[in-house]
């Protein structure tokens, strides 16, 4: 560990860990073996970082979920935060505190997971995006770059929820959309670039680009 | 404490707590007074298990959660969750991340209690049901055997909102019943054997068994 | 530290910390630089008290945050919390498990926030309110005495959502309002006092005092 870290106290670094320059760990945080930790990481205090996928016998596992988690450099990382190995958090990300981030997760630079958010499997977030408080990104989804979720946005990855065999498939959310607090979205849409959902709407079909719609189910209205 | 128990860095285990055989439990995590974890149950870092409940002078208390929480074997336990005394939670069940379960709770053999889930007060929840991610499982609730809570789902138990005396009464959903993403159930309601409530769906009446509901008000639609 | 302190293994009390008389604190738990915890106050554990706020490039800063957290006599905070520096928590609140509560709040006596639930900077929260399981609380959002916010309410305080300059303003609610669970608020509305808002509805307008609303987009209805 390089002179320049300043762990708080209590903290576990377990074996195979690698922490870059100037990095600042908080009190009874637990950084998991594999780990990597670039140079000025801020992580808060008691996160649970690096974790490794399990499953009881009725869940997905992902197979190649054994590699490391890697925080790249300049990115911080609040309270009471969980992270999974196989995830790759980019250069100055924000989290904040109670998020927790699922394995096979990729968030590019300069983007923002909010207090409480959940970020599920095999996702993708591209840059400068915000996913605000509360909000919950749904496995095998794609947000790229700029989009905005609101607070308590709800997705869904599961048309059947269960009853039947399906390729779990989440939205995709073009470049510029904004999505409006606690809208849902269902399945495997698409919400064009720079599209707007409106508070509280439910997305059951593909949203062309530059369209507003608001309303359960969602229609397009006039801006 | 058994010579197969394998425990993290400054796990706390306070007196009269008994642990089964293949036992292991993360760092930083805080096992209460009382506690009965049987054998191969796992425990993820940064959890706080068998708490007695609390409460200021406007909030209800519950008499008989003097007793203890007991956690059945085989069942796994994420990072960063809290459990209460009082509560049993059945054989091979799975609790995700950061999900917090009450007191006087019964989630018999393998359920799955997702990440940042709530489970209240007095609920009862049955074998092989799925509650999603973030969803909120209200006080005096009842799940049947494998019922499918989607994601971000939210229930109440008070008619009134605090303003009359009321006897607390959350949904009885029955027997397969699946409940769409972020859809709401208001208190007392019943969801029948294999129902279906659409995502975002607001359910303010009883819905018959095999039913498919969607909308605000939720209304019955075809499949 | 008085005498009287009840503090669990591993807590971490930062200098310049002020502690009353008779205060328990959990295992775990930090406290951090600046914090005054008054007389009777009990903390749960593995929570972190008296976070200075942090922020990346693309997020709001508070020039003025650098002040002290103050908790209240008789307060009572659960396990899993966090909580901002700049904040006064009053005297007999109760603040449930997982929850957050960001930086220059202000929170009066005798209220309850909900376990998970999310008050974000510059709230104003009255006397006895209660804010429901996993609810969000926005920021610059105020709640008169005696408010109900039900359990998963969203509110918004960015009309843009980023995309354009704007003054966030959340939601001002009156005395007495009660807004049902799920319901979602938009930016800088007013609910009056004593009206109440159906579970699920969607608030795109001020409400008058003693109205009752429910729908998307919400519409007066009668009692």
């Amino acid at each position: 560990m390089p002179q320049s870290t300043r762990l708080g106290r209590h903290v576990v670094i377990e074996d195979g860990v690698s922490i870059g320059e100037h990095v600042v760990i908080g009190h009874h945080s637990v950084i998991l073996q594999g780990t990597q930790i670039r140079d000025h990481v801020t992580i808060g205090s008691n996160c649970v970082v690096g974790i490794q996928p399990a499953a009881n016998e009725r869940m997905r596992k992902d197979s190649d979920a054994e590699r490391n988690l890697v925080i790249e450099a300049g990115t911080k990382i609040g309270n009471l935060v969980s992270l999974y190995a196989g995830s790759t958090i980019g250069e100055t990300v924000f989290i904040g505190d109670h998020a927790s981030i699922r394995e096979n997760v990729q968030i590019e630079e300069a983007s923002v997971i909010g207090r409480a958010a959940i970020i599920e499997l095999n996702t993708t977030i591209g840059k400068n995006c915000t996913v605000q408080t509360q909000a919950y990104v749904t496995g095998d989804t794609t947000l790229e770059d700029n989009v905005f979720i609101g607070p308590c946005v709800s997705m869904s990855n599961d048309k059947y929820m269960g009853a039947q065999a399906y390729s779990l498939k989440g939205p995709i959310i073009k470049q510029g959309a904004k999505i409006g607090n606690n809208a849902s979205l269902l399945p495997g849409i698409t919400i064009g670039s720079h599209a707007i959902v409106g508070a509280g709407a439910v997305v059951t079909k593909d949203i062309g680009a530059n369209t507003i719609v608001a309303g359960v189910p969602a229609k397009k209205i006039d801006a």
